[in-house]
């Protein structure tokens, strides 16, 4: 496959959907051909996987079937819309990808990394992204911009507690510390327009390469 | 845990169904506390992915995507219905399990039997069954029983060809190699009454252990 497959990964309130889209405009401006999506993308299959994931009537799913559920909404999602995209040679910007499931499921929840890893690997073939950017903010000053929103949607998982965000960002720093080649750190809690500079430049010296 | 976990498996029409009801009327009848099961069996969450699995408009499904939505109505119905029963001393009998997800995705479908055991083991916390009874018959007679069963209800994969199903009793084959110890194979060629004592005794003779 030619193209770039690039994630954006982070706790909530980091601010990394403002800065890809911010990203995706002026890529293409550059004239770079770009797709910007995020799971479930507008998949109808992964909309529906989707759908039973975030039910909040849903309070007795077991945390083994929502990593399998979230692995299943990713890998139709990723078989229908990004690798026919970087089979076309286009930039593939990503809100999220596997990091957040080996993050949120694997260790937050303490079903393992390694373990969500493995049916992740399975769900996309072993195909890792090219680059990650991980949007790094203190878990409480992220969920107090999420907070101050009021357009922002609600869903079951904002509605965790604060320790559980803390394990998030733990668990994104050892896979910074794992993944070093892969995962980039770009300080959130600058302005806005600082992180998207910083966020373009670090795509571009990737493009450029 | 207590209890037994007991499994049936076989290829499309080997009557494994109306065998597994007999017998667990008889079991009944012999003072055993049955629980009859099949997944997705009731339970909401696991209900919920069957339909999008066995939605006949979702032609669009990557092959991984259903093998992952399998292991996750399996997990769900695993730790609500199975477990509790288990602890309770029950004894589990549930039509179908990990074994046709191994023959039907990972060899038919050809996504490799022990990647799909991978996502399985996550999904039930590598708890085997104690006894597994293969109901063998050859796939073509099989799929004529189905066809003379006008009560039936047809779903996508009755209307996999023969080709597909004569994969499917192959792998059933290699799996009673693979495993001895657990899987025993039922000659289901036989007439209904002899395929049923037959049945009842290799359990009869696996709680009197």
């Amino acid at each position: 496959m030619g193209g770039y497959f690039i994630t954006f990964e982070g706790g909530e309130g980091a601010g990394k959907t403002t800065v890809l889209h911010t990203v995706t405009e002026k890529l293409r401006q550059n004239g770079y051909d770009v797709l910007a999506t995020r799971e479930p993308g507008g998949i109808k299959i992964s909309e529906k996987i989707r759908q039973i994931i975030l039910d909040p009537l849903h309070t007795e799913m077991e945390e083994h079937t929502e990593a399998l559920l979230y692995a299943a909404a990713r890998s139709q999602h990723f078989a229908e819309k990004i690798v026919p995209a970087l089979k076309r040679d286009k930039i593939v910007l990503c809100d999220r990808f596997i990091d957040s499931s080996l993050v949120y499921q694997g260790y937050a929840r303490g079903l393992g990394m390694n373990e969500v890893l493995k049916i992740n690997q399975f769900a996309v073939g072993d195909c890792m992204p090219d680059l990650t950017l991980f949007f790094d903010i203190e878990p409480k000053k992220g969920l107090e911009r999420i907070a101050a929103n009021k357009d922002r949607e609600q869903n079951r998982l904002d509605l965790e507690n604060l320790a559980f965000h803390e394990q998030v960002y733990q668990a994104y720093h050892i896979l910074t510390e794992r993944f070093p080649e892969r995962i980039q750190t770009i300080d959130a809690a600058q302005n806005l327009e600082s992180v998207e500079q910083e966020a373009l430049d670090r795509i571009l010296s990737l493009l450029k390469k």
